[in-house]
């Protein structure tokens, strides 16, 4: 069963190594700027990549939440595509963010179009899903054939 | 397979559009109030709005994981029914907070309460499914006999 | 289906208990130093207290996500293992850190390594995935017939 969302799996692996990768960040900025833990205030380039990554944080398990339900009621390969594209948006925010405040914004607008875009295609696949068990109505089987 | 998940995944995809709301909801609080990124600290009102986004976003994992460990070896209907509790209760929680100090506590309550359902609900069925898959003995299925 | 990834479900309830635990012992630190929400400043225990479960609730989905991907795509009872080795490292990590800001150190190493391991061991399951869909080339089962 495992390898029918290999490209799924992939991503989202992909993206944990992401999220590793960013609170490593945090730590080494720590370490720069000499805050020591448990503080998070200090030098302002370390406030902002503590909230660039704690932002990441924040949206981590929405994020994997539509990827799948995506993945498994809509298409597994654009949920995947529009997932490289969150990994992708998510560096930019990050080290844009350390740059600056205003440096996170390319990288934020990118990443919430592309949470809409998940977000819409798993909900029209749970509807297609509703629609195909209750009322055995397949939408998406006849806009297939159709094409 | 899908299919078969279609009532979770539902409730899922609203959680996460609620997460992402709140998080919208703390966005405005930020214009409102003039606290720029990275600042978490300021006006009260946005001080509690920020801890109440950021105590549901620690939940959030928890939550989903013993959503779909009760739909998966206890009940789906059951679990789908109690997420959707979940999520107004932590509709409840957020507005509340925003509120007042005090105002979060029955939304809080209610947190928990589900929680724990659902937690005890999924050991139900994992140990009944570890009792089927090592002992051969359905417990379940000898339950529903007897009613 | 459910029946196949008991293991992991049992590990991935255990470690949303804990999850919850760590909440629950935060809002007990803030009892005993007086510390009233939504402030999360205050006594250097309490600071440390909810530092301590910050960290643990960043990590937990990259968590998540690494145990069912090795559990999948690997082997179920390796991946089990090793999260059950991440719940010990993350009770040492909390109980360590609310000590003092050194104690932390043994068990967020510890964690280190679990989540190094369950992700190098997810990738390895994840190429031989790739490679026995795109190329019908089954290395796992090769070597096993090696063994």
């Amino acid at each position: 069963m495992a390898g029918d969302f290999t490209l799924l799996a992939a991503v989202s692996l992909l993206s944990a190594f992401q999220q590793c990768h960013f609170a490593r960040l945090v730590g080494k900025s720590r370490m720069k700027h000499k805050v020591m833990p448990p503080a998070v205030t200090g030098a302002p380039e370390f406030e902002r990549t503590f909230r660039a990554q704690q932002n990441c944080v924040e949206f981590y398990p929405a994020f994997l939440t539509v990827l799948w339900i995506t993945g498994c009621f809509f298409n597994q390969e654009i949920a995947a595509i529009l997932g490289l594209l969150y990994v992708f948006a998510r560096y930019k925010y990050f080290h844009g963010y350390v740059q600056s405040v205003k440096g996170r914004l390319t990288g934020f607008y990118l990443n919430l179009i592309v949470l809409a875009c998940l977000g819409i295609l798993g909900a029209v696949g749970i509807v297609n899903s509703f629609l195909d068990e209750y009322l055995h109505f397949r939408i998406m089987k006849k806009l297939s054939k159709l094409i």
